[in-house]
């Protein structure tokens, strides 16, 4: 299946939102993420200017949100329900941090459908719409400081699966790296390396007698950045501009 | 290094922020993951009390936030400064996933400072800000919807920094090298390309009112290399002496 295919078989569910704001943030950050399908329980105020706000152009997705009355509706036809949880419960299943999760929520994904659930800003979920999930997941977070936005830990979650859905997918042909060139050759940057000593030489900079490290530590330098053709020829533009300036010739 | 100490090492810059609600989900992400190091770059309003409100009790962060006046400023004493950029630009060092240089990250945190530099909400980061950077990084994303949230962006970068610190991610086994010294930091790279500048100039080679692409390409050459400290001190020595050749003092 296509990583498309298996984001499209993704729902993102918030139970009870406070802040229309952060439903916004969740739909601009789902439709980042390549996923389009967005569930609200019993929202606070929904629709709402200030999502609309904070969409900041994912007006899709909350135009097609489902504003659902309980979690049971919102989870109908989902084969796997996720839930994001702050920390170990008494009740419901225990978590594992979305990253080792993800696996096996795109594996269920290509299965059937998969909904990540959100609770309350301030509350979290309930007991009870953590027992209708039948996994949770964690983010890996200070834990001193443990509770995200709940549009960044949309974000967080609908990152993890995009990762994963595109993991082994090879990425979009490289951009060409604008003027780049192609590498120089072993005889060209022999010829810089050369070209460097002189101009050293002459301005009494290195000295043939006592020569210490300079010049390896000047080949470790450049060897590592690879030198490119067109490279070659401005540094020995550069070269040659001094050497005209000193009074060497080229 | 601890993980904790690794992310001690970390800062976040946010250059020209618009909107004070994106500083305080900044911070708010930031001490979610346990980064705690803020520098603002010529923010909008700021302190204001939106940026306040959407910390939601990382005030800490907000409090100690250091305001610059420019990109340098923010990233004085840091060894890599790695730019969040959303697409490929002609000028400035081409993009990986976060993911793919989240161990280089590290392995830069473990010798030293280093900086993660965030552009405007609208306009992204200029040319210029790029520039001064050392690496780039994206968020995989939707190519039809791929601009994050400011804060949701900051998000992800610090979740990905703190799993990685926290699996401990080897190290990029830098091959063991002789005679290497610690990194360069920022403005002893920035000193090393304003010395070269003056010297190209009074050879004839760079002319201010046709500058082309050369300091451009300059920056990427050397930036490739992820300069060290003795290094810079080599590239500059062989500057200063190419100026007493050509009378024009150190």
């Amino acid at each position: 299946m296509k990583p498309a295919d298996l984001l499209d078989r993704v729902r993102v569910v918030l139970c009870r939102p406070s802040h229309p704001g952060n439903i916004g943030a969740a739909a601009r950050a789902m439709k980042n993420m390549g996923i389009a399908r967005l569930a609200l329980v019993t929202p606070l105020r929904f629709p709402d200017a200030e999502a609309d706000a904070r969409a900041a152009g994912a007006d899709d997705v909350l135009a097609a949100a489902r504003v659902c009355g309980n979690l049971d509706e919102a989870l109908a036809g989902s084969t796997l329900a996720v839930a994001l949880s702050a920390r170990p419960r008494d009740l419901g299943p225990q978590p594992r941090s979305v990253r080792e999760a993800v696996g096996e929520l795109l594996a269920a994904a290509a299965q059937g459908e998969v909904a990540l659930v959100f609770g309350n800003e301030t509350t979290g979920l309930s007991n009870d719409e953590l027992q209708r999930c039948h996994a949770a997941v964690t983010i890996p977070s200070n834990p001193e400081f443990s509770s995200l936005n709940l549009g960044a830990a949309v974000q967080v979650l609908c990152y993890e699966l995009r990762m994963g859905a595109y993991a082994g997918v090879p990425p979009a042909a490289d951009p060409a790296t604008p003027f780049a060139s192609p590498p120089a050759t072993h005889d060209e940057i022999e010829g810089f390396y050369a070209h460097l000593e002189a101009v050293m030489t002459e301005t009494g900079f290195y000295n043939h007698a006592q020569p210490g490290r300079l010049l390896p530590k000047l080949r470790r330098l450049f060897g590592r950045s690879r030198l490119e053709k067109d490279e070659i020829n401005i540094l020995r533009g550069i070269l040659a501009a001094t050497r005209q300036k000193t009074g060497h010739g080229r």
